[in-house]
């Protein structure tokens, strides 16, 4: 047996076919030269794989990746590979664990092998991180309606709940990746969350003001207003010239008068009032209307989020590589 | 047939123009030489391509990147390149969709050969995440024209607005590259998004000091409220000395004006409620012309940005490291 | 003593088992050969090494890193390595301090030396930029509950909070790695934390309501405010032509109807106002429950996180890479 | 003509005087060597040039660029360079315009040939995002100065824009450069503008204390309130034991004495209404002194910005690496 | 005199002993041989130091750097260094100005020798957009105890000015590295910033309570508000059946009973707001106490603060990697 340096041996040259950056290093410079001319050394191969992963059910994804691996053979003249046991270290590490490699080989060919690698994904922290706080504010938008329509805290609620939602988004953006061929489901889920809760935003808004003007025109919110002690206003001016002299009649009179015009106030103050129920009535009922239809909305979302999520899978082709 | 490794032969000097970075692999070491002195083997090159794409009409940007393929020829003497069938693997990975490669040649001539590569953005991500929430922020600016003037929840509604836009373009500036020749037009959207949304604020703010001051000048909103009891006031202070034991007749006027003063009491209310509400419904004419301009604006605005988004483009010289 | 370049000299092979990225650099291109043939010179080895470090008590994690040195031997042929005493340098530096170094080997076997590197993190700074805002903001929910319910003021409060928290939460997202095995128990913390301050902010939402409207069903908020003044309009519609020429006493009556009608109206102010003190006084009393509720659930999370983050660990294989 | 590998050449040593990271590679590995002994090839050289730009005017910078090229001479032994015309390329790419190019000789020194590369940033993209908003900023800070002052609107709308200021101030770190010798005069722009909207922000709300308490010491706001109905109140403890049974006389009398006590709450009413409204129109008076002021403040500023961005300039020595 | 190309040459060996990754390249690959024998050539060394600075008194933090130059002597058998004038260039670029640089030899002994630099940070940037911000938000948050307890409007001023803080936080956490061994101060002044904040907004709410219901306790804050009108209401129970025909007598007394509940019922709304006048006036006591107390310890704070920033540092071993 003789040990030699490596660099006085042709080495043999393995291809990772989908390989972007492959270091093919001998584990160690020394190689074994039996007397029967079987030459045994180990090589240790990196290689950064371009495998597409399929977020589509991000954070709950998992998904397979092909790794290729073939030598050089050309008219039958060239090299062959035998692959021996396959086994994996390490598994548990990151935010993928591998849960199993398989070495198979496409169509059966002898030079096309590749290692089957299935990943997994920890869902734990992306559904902490995005998943629960998009459904907090789901929530949080639908107590919201249990917040009086008219004093303002409502839409300022719901826009603060808008904002949080933003700064989710942005958060997003820095977890996930962009897209490629199957686009995680999730963004559209946050994009549909956006949009039902600028939706909601607006629906209070508008019955806001139905609920002050009673129309969603440009309302004479301010007429009903100066009409309040309008006759009262004329009848005053007529009368302001007063003649402290005057009879007990008259002064009884007046006296009456002057408490008749207190009354008609509270009855103007009244009617107004009245007025301002019955569309604060008319609002609410239309926001119990609202309500009912968003609660609908959301369920019926809820269970097509949860099948698309679950129920169903997007498919990339992980041998494309070999395809052309 | 002879398998020798490549370092002992003259390998050929593939040039890409405009590559950043390029590096010529040979696929496998060995090589086959046939017996009549042909030699195959095979060139893996890897390129980074500093080529500039036209992001103008971002997120639904589409471009060309040429890629020049040259040999170094200098007065015919040199090596000359046969190029084959071109072929695309792994198109439809990441954010751009490789359409097609073409080989073309410059004006005809034989050592200008390049690559034509139509590229196409997966405009899907992006439109999501910066298109779809400038609508909703303009389409709740709109709507928020219909919370009422006076209540200071219009004004705190649109400053959420315009913070939350802020939000967006924080976003906007870590997904856009650095703008170029062709500076995407979605930045001057996004430009004028913010610049409209401090308008409405500043006229919703102007308007509501019309509505309470009923003029934009330094207002004496206090002057109307003082005089409100004013002269009852002066009467009460040279009637405070009241001795009790007065005539019938005198305690039943004192009485009729302890009545009249209240009834003043609310015709100066109800005046100064006229006063104000006249100016409310100033403003709110006001407010519904400004809405209107906003309006015919937006629209205005919509059909602009379509055509120059869809209808033009900016064109960039793809072959211009040609050029000089 | 001759000294001579290295590169004539056929180098001995270290290999870090875990090693990511090792660079074997001779300290200096000479050696020394001793007359006796023994040869001195000196290697620098750079090793970036792949050691899964356990973050499951971030911030105050330390854990353990296994770095294994071996040669290749086989079958009683190749290299032996003779350690000599292990120290540390520049232990004191950057985010993790170096406790202790020791040379160990795995099951006693000669080829399975490991250095055994005890790490301890700099907790102060995470702790002072992400422990402590935590526990301010969750102060700040608990002091929140003196705010009165009614006034918007307790909701709007709460919800800046919610909107501070998630700042934080975008912090950790930058600040911490992602998880692996032993996924950090602050994540779950900060999770906690956001769930609690949606909860709360629900809770005064939903009293809120029981305030105002005595229900959660959707309710006549303004039933009971058109029925203020009914009656009296009623009366005051049959009695609008009132004829000016009238008897002393049914004047005397009349003055009495309209001081009757004041009184009344006063009278039915008043009911209202028991009506929603007494709404109020309920609303209190369920969020003083509420508020022992929520001060329960918090001294035992504390109780709880306290036992996971000081006294329990979570275990990490750290010399897995041997284990296959 | 032989056309030789050129490894095999002895080539030329230049150096890019303040290159970073200078790479040069031969265009071609083939070279051409005539009949009459001279040897024609190309080098291509990529150099990081470490060129520090001077970003005072920032985004309006231009600057120059110099980047030295010398060969190694010693003693009139060595190497000289013929240079030929310089021509630029791609010119139009990224954030900086290359203008134009020169050759120029320090000093008229042989062995000290720079190039003098013009520069120009591309000030849309940075005008866009950083001082548009900025002055969009500023402007609805003048323009809320119409809010009125007790509402609180005023201070919770300048409180936003500190707070979208805040967002902004965030975006530029992340945009500029850290500073150096000529550090960019937008940095002070934004200090300036964080300074004046938080001063007018404690301006205002100076002001609405003095508007509420007439003072800015700790007031007694409360006061005035409680003496409001103080002797009626005094009055009514020892007339609590009313006896049903009296005289017509002393009950008209009673009766007077009430309506005058009614009398007497308004005009206290009046009197503190008067009060307040007097605190309102001073208070009004010093926020009209302070707009003008802060008005002025921002009109020199303005002057002074406008001088020091376009009329000002910070040299920098290019050619400092020739200094030593 | 001979030009050789310098592979050819043994050329010496120099170390950092502190540098991360050197790199010796020689200036130029030509050397000129003397006829004396004597070679001069360049040798130019790229190194990139691990040299921990101390950022204790960040952002007006300067250090000093000790970079360890030596080469391998052993038992006398190697190379000498001889070290000619040390000069600097670029001096007064980036972040850091290189002040000064010595050539010192540690102990004395001829093969420790190490260059000691000494830098010196540009304070200003840091100093605008740290500590600038923090000052200012500090002095807001004492401003705002100008605003008044009972309307919402301090508790929602410091809240936001909590926020804003959360984002320089952020901003900081971007800017400052990791601490190490002399974490810098403006970590804990930016912490006690942040608790001081906090602390201030709980003050503020706690106190608001105060005010609205004179105990910390869960107040009976309705209770008041039901009594109003009480017995008023048990009076109108009984006398509801009023018979419209009765005495004139008893016609008067009951005008004088309803005057009579008119001013019962503003007699009981002048005490009620005499009790919240007292509650106000006691609250505003414990306000201007707190605020005193408060301004002590942010004058405290800042001796405290100015004197470890300016006054004291934290010592950091330069030339630890030579303890070992």
């Amino acid at each position: 047996m003789v040990v030699l340096p490596v660099s006085k041996i042709w080495t043999p040259e393995l291809h990772v076919t989908n390989g972007v950056q492959t270091t093919m290093k001998h584990g160690n410079k020394d190689l074994l030269v039996h007397s029967n001319g079987t030459i045994e050394h180990m090589v240790i191969m990196n290689t950064v794989v371009g495998c597409e992963v399929n977020l589509y059910n991000y954070p709950f994804a998992s998904d397979f990746c092909a790794i290729g691996i073939n030598v050089w053979v050309f008219s039958g003249c060239g090299m062959f590979l035998n692959f021996g046991k396959v086994s994996k270290t390490s598994a548990n590490r990151g935010d993928w664990l591998t849960e199993e490699v398989e070495l198979n080989a496409k169509g059966g060919r002898d030079d096309r092998n590749y290692l089957w690698v299935s990943l997994k994904m920890r869902s734990e922290n992306p559904f902490l991180s995005l998943v629960l706080p998009s459904i907090l504010i789901i929530v949080a938008d639908v107590v919201s309606f249990s917040l009086p329509l008219g004093g303002g805290e409502r839409i300022s609620f719901k826009v603060t709940l808008v904002l949080s939602f933003i700064m989710f988004l942005i958060i997003l953006n820095d977890l996930l990746p962009g897209g490629g061929q199957c686009s995680p489901i999730i963004r559209k889920h946050f994009c549909f969350c956006l949009v039902i809760l600028v939706l909601s935003t607006l629906q209070s808004m508008v019955l806001t003001r139905l609920a002050k003007c009673g129309t969603l025109w440009p309302c004479s919110l301010s007429k009903s207003k100066d009409s309040l002690l309008k006759d009262t206003d004329n009848e005053e001016v007529s009368k302001s010239d007063i003649t402290v002299i005057k009879l007990k009649a008259s002064e009884e009179k007046k006296k009456n008068t002057a408490l008749q015009k207190v009354v008609k106030f509270l009855n103007k103050m009244a009617a107004q009032d009245q007025k301002k129920a019955r569309r604060h009535r008319f609002a609410n009922k239309v926001d119990l209307i609202c309500f009912c239809i968003y609660l609908t909305v959301l369920i019926v979302y809820a269970v097509v989020i949860l099948y698309f999520s679950f129920g169903s899978s997007c498919e990339i082709n992980h041998l494309e590589f070999w395809e052309y």
